[in-house]
């Protein structure tokens, strides 16, 4: 495969004020097209580290993928640094100025002088045109290295990288080609898993298997390298399956699959409805369900009964139980699921009831503690979920909702 | 100030397949402590990359701190990387080796032989202590730099950084502090709040003021430097006053403060209630309030109403209503509102009902349209929200709860 590097500028991003996410999007869709990152710089807006790092790349790299840096003012050196790494002067290119002015044009507005800057080319570089925004990107060779700097906002970067860059790295991969896929699980620990995956987990194969911990899931990662696309695809392909048969339920999803669309793609199937009764995750289960496009197909609704009172005025859950055994208590977490699953007229509903913390716990009722329920036409059900008292509040909201989920889930396949 | 490298080793980081966010937090610490993050480069799991980078920040930097490759498997590779640049043997270190079996045992396990590598250092340098996994850390000297080798995993690294890294990085730090604070506004755009800020922004100005735009939301980050973190404080002071003068009710916070914090510290001093009706947002109003730690104190519950039955059965809202205007109406906004402030007996309530999209958009109510509403012991009232129709689901649904949130705190800032 061939050798990429991505350079990133931007001081807001050395000094760690602005995340940048460019570069994770840049690097997966390099390695689909035959480029394997190898370094990634970020770099302050300063001339001198730009110089430095792109004389580097120049002399190591097959391909540079640079992005930001490219505005119209004066911390804005990409363009000065190409120039004096390719030992050549900025020359205005007509084309792209015209290009900027139309820009401005379209959106009923005269071309702020100051960007007449960024229709400056070093002197034998190409323009790369920016149909969304007013930076063109710029594309020259330097030594060993074909180099592409693009605008640092993610929407026009990506949409160049797609348009005009791709293609051309395409052409150059030599046919050579890795292709990852992620199957997401849930339902059992990252060793556990490791310990199914087994052999697939060694060090040096082709395809290669690793695994992440996310909060409360676990992705599989299978990279397969091949000399065409259709080899390493027939690579990822088999392995995928193999990981498959070893995992069977545990894994709920692929890519960017969350567990609320697979859950959702079950509903839809069985053309069943689910609502939720939320007490500690506040919502969240309903906002992770309805991050789903098209959800309203099987969610009806949910009721967030974060008060006592609304757990019984709006679930209907007995005074006597809350007084008896508190909010947070398998007796309450089952009422609140009958309660949602009656007053929104649903086929399933499920309920969260517990203590997020970092304040409420208590030695009987730690933080931590969370009672989860399932109910159907059949029942109800509740469990017991408990995390460390030190997990942060996010943490242990967001595993209540997946194992939540992950119940019905499994429900649902029978 | 202190030039500082931060170096982040993995495959995993370099393909893309995980995300940093050890270099953002390092950058940030690091600059409070008077070190300014010039570079961060992320290397792949070998040796050559790993052996270049320290080279080059040998040479260059001032400290360098390295996360990452302290693993017992052959893919870790930052001791054996050290000692080559330092030109020195690894040799095993008693105290680190009984370290790692002491924290194997704590855990009811014999140390795994693999892990005797971890206690390897090369000679001349010093083991950082790791409290709470099995990887040492490193400290030595290459040329001018000072190397602080710690774990990836991101709770060892903070903790080490914290016991170790930093107080003798403090000391080496000739006093030169940069201190940053972010103000939280949101009401105007990014233009906008950039012409209020006028002079403020001038580059090379210190205070360094600038603007990040989020979802529906404005950053104004202002970074100070000085001889001492007093004189740093002082100017930080000083500018944060002018900002916040010029601003106004614009700002809603301070750093990590959120809006659903300021709106919740607002009605807790006010000894007044919230309840949501959601429709598109589908619980993410109340998520959001509930992410505040002691959110019961002011939030009875919301109704989150997916289904028109549920806008009936639970909210009260007039079948008549929603058969002439639709759900997605600034009447059934308004119905959605009282309903809620009435059945979950709150002082306030907000609604939200919308089109988030891709699909269910017409002509006359397109994706991007959403209605909310404010009901509150007075009365009632609905606003319209237009976002472009290619706006992403997730952007209109957090755009839509934030204005929801923001007309609230507007009422309550009176």
């Amino acid at each position: 495969m061939q050798n990429a590097w991505i350079i990133s500028i931007g001081t807001e991003l050395t000094l760690g004020q602005s995340v940048d996410t460019n570069a994770v999007w840049l690097a997966r869709r390099l390695a689909e097209i035959g480029h394997r990152c190898d370094r990634h710089i970020t770099a302050p807006d300063d001339l001198e580290p730009l110089v430095d790092t792109l004389r580097q790349a120049a002399a190591q790299a097959d391909a540079v993928v640079v992005s930001g840096g490219l505005g119209p003012t004066d911390d804005d050196l990409t363009r000065v640094a190409l120039a004096r790494v390719a030992g050549v002067e900025l020359a205005p290119n007509a084309r792209s100025l015209a290009q900027i002015r139309a820009f401005f044009e379209r959106r009923g507005r005269a071309m702020p002088e100051r960007n007449a800057v960024q229709a400056l080319l070093p002197r034998g570089a190409q323009a790369i045109e920016n149909t969304c925004g007013s930076a063109p990107g710029v594309l020259l060779r330097l030594e060993r290295a074909l180099v592409f700097a693009l605008p640092g906002v993610p929407f026009e970067m990506k949409r160049m990288f797609e348009r005009d860059v791709a293609p051309r790295l395409s052409a150059d991969s030599h046919g050579d080609v890795l292709l990852s896929r992620r199957l997401n699980c849930i339902g059992k620990g990252e060793s556990d898993i490791g310990e199914l995956l087994g052999d697939l987990m060694r060090r040096g194969a082709n395809p290669e298997v690793g695994t992440t911990a996310e909060l409360g899931t676990i992705g599989v990662r299978i990279n397969a390298a091949g000399e065409t696309r259709a080899i390493a695809e027939a690579r990822l392909e088999k392995t995928e399956a193999e990981a498959r048969r070893r995992l069977g339920a545990l894994v709920f999803g692929r890519d960017e699959e969350t567990l609320a669309d697979a859950v959702g793609a079950l509903l839809h199937a069985c053309g069943t409805t689910l609502a939720t009764a939320e007490s500690c995750t506040g919502g969240l289960i309903g906002k992770l369900l309805t991050d789903t496009p098209g959800s309203s197909a099987y969610f009806k609704g949910a009721v967030v009964a974060y008060a006592n009172e609304a757990k019984v005025e709006l679930l209907g859950v007995d005074p006597a139980a809350l007084r008896q055994h508190g909010a947070v208590s398998p007796e309450v977490a089952e009422q609140m699921a009958c309660g949602a699953r009656r007053r929104l007229g649903a086929d399933f509903a499920l309920s969260a009831t517990g203590i997020a913390g970092p304040g409420g716990g208590t030695a009987a009722k730690p933080v931590g503690l969370v009672y989860i329920g399932l109910a159907d036409g059949a029942g109800v059900q509740a469990r017991e979920l408990r995390y460390g008292a030190d997990a942060p509040r996010e943490a242990i909201r967001l595993r209540a909702a997946n194992t939540a989920l992950n119940l019905l889930r499994l429900r649902l396949l029978g």
